[in-house]
């Protein structure tokens, strides 16, 4: 049988350990092209470049894996992947493994799940993989059962049009053990800027803020399964349309 | 009667005729900030500015709006009029009008649905309004009965919780006099990008491509009615958590 074709990007770049160690995940099965960010784009979510040159370099394969840095964003890295470098369609995109969560609103601002948004777009099964830590010196082998059984299981099942994973994995003691299938939390950010000045008395802001949960005892969210070293599986749609008979008795004015 | 507050913002710029446009539109009825970034930022998404500094300035008065130019991406605009400008919660976010179509998929990479998925974030009732021209001498005029109605009936109505609206206005002749709430058209983008040499002969690439609509019969979706001369209201979710019982039969691997 035929190994299949896995397109990997991420949004911390081709430096970042993250993408590496889900290579190392999943290089005994798969042929792996990976394409990443030249430099860090958290928070990028489904931004493209308009109007300016991309560039795609090649690096030293790793772990077997062709390795490409690119100077956009990650949806950028999805598009130039396909039209510049795959010869054939993936069987799968990943993106991933995140430094740091994106669950609960985070999902719409990630450019690790915007870069499995644009694998989506393009018709393929799509996943992005976070870790609910930052630090670069995180381990991630807690995520290897995790990460193999959904990648082995989305290839062999695939995932309904226009569908995409959100999977979220606690970084946490004990490992994780338990895997559910659940939805985005509900929750928001609040002070989100720290204000500074500068040598010349002017202001700028840096963001920062809280994430407040706005469900916190509802078993059923994304953000219940990591605040309870579980791993959260969210399946997210890359069709924005609300359903229309919910939000219909709103608009009266629309006749 | 107190006078609404609308908190306005855009993708193309604070110089972008789009946005004074709307406040023409607006100004006799509503109070008005308008905070948008201090140049383009087509294709920015939900991008955010993360660990880099933010600046506002404040700009003359337009028709009564005060105005503020951002260095950021259209969410950083939303988030910084939010936590540093306004002094009490806008009854309204609207963002536009965009100088090009943002119907079908477009609306996931557009940073105008960005600024008003934001505002929904917040929770404040949010409309993005496109016109389909990039043209700096667009005639947004025929936009002016679409808008006014739309903002005074969102005012008035409200939207559900999570939901915003994506108005798409066809720049054609005759104006158009239709109205129609539609869902985004399925379709997808092809040949990308434009393959460049630069002097040392290396490549480079510039976004480019042509949209397929996958469902040209379909009258229900937004582009129909913009290639039959109407306007489309889509109402989108910011929440993109799929229907979890359509995605269960994918998952026999998630026991």
């Amino acid at each position: 049988m035929k190994r299949p074709l896995i397109l990997i990007s991420n949004d911390d770049g081709i430096q970042a350990p993250g993408v590496h160690r889900l290579i190392d995940f999943i290089a005994d099965f798969a042929d792996i092209v990976c394409v990443c960010p030249d430099g860090p784009r958290s928070g990028q979510s489904m931004a493209i470049t308009v109007a300016a040159p991309l560039r795609v370099h090649r690096l030293p394969d790793y772990m077997g894996a062709a390795m490409y840095a690119a100077s956009g964003t990650p949806v950028d890295c999805v598009k130039l992947a396909w039209h510049t470098i795959l010869d054939r369609r993936p069987d799968l995109v990943i993106s991933g493994i995140n430094h740091g969560s994106n669950a609960a609103v985070n999902v719409v601002y990630s450019g690790t799940m915007g870069a499995a948004f644009e694998g989506c777009a393009f018709g393929v099964p799509s996943i992005g993989f976070s870790l609910t830590s930052h630090s670069m010196d995180a381990d991630f082998e807690p995520c290897r059962p995790f990460v193999t059984s959904i990648v082995r299981g989305v290839l062999e099942s695939g995932l309904p049009e226009g569908v995409c994973l959100n999977v979220n994995i606690p970084c946490c003691t004990p490992a994780p053990t338990v895997m559910r299938l659940v939805r985005g939390c509900r929750g928001n950010w609040s002070d989100e800027y720290v204000e500074y000045r500068d040598p010349s008395g002017h202001p700028f802001y840096m963001l920062a803020g809280k994430f407040r949960n706005q469900e916190p005892e509802n078993p059923d969210t994304d953000q219940y399964c990591l605040d309870h070293g579980q791993v959260s599986v969210v399946p997210v749609s890359l069709d924005r349309t609300a359903p229309i008979p919910e939000v219909l008795p709103y608009l009266p004015w629309l006749k």
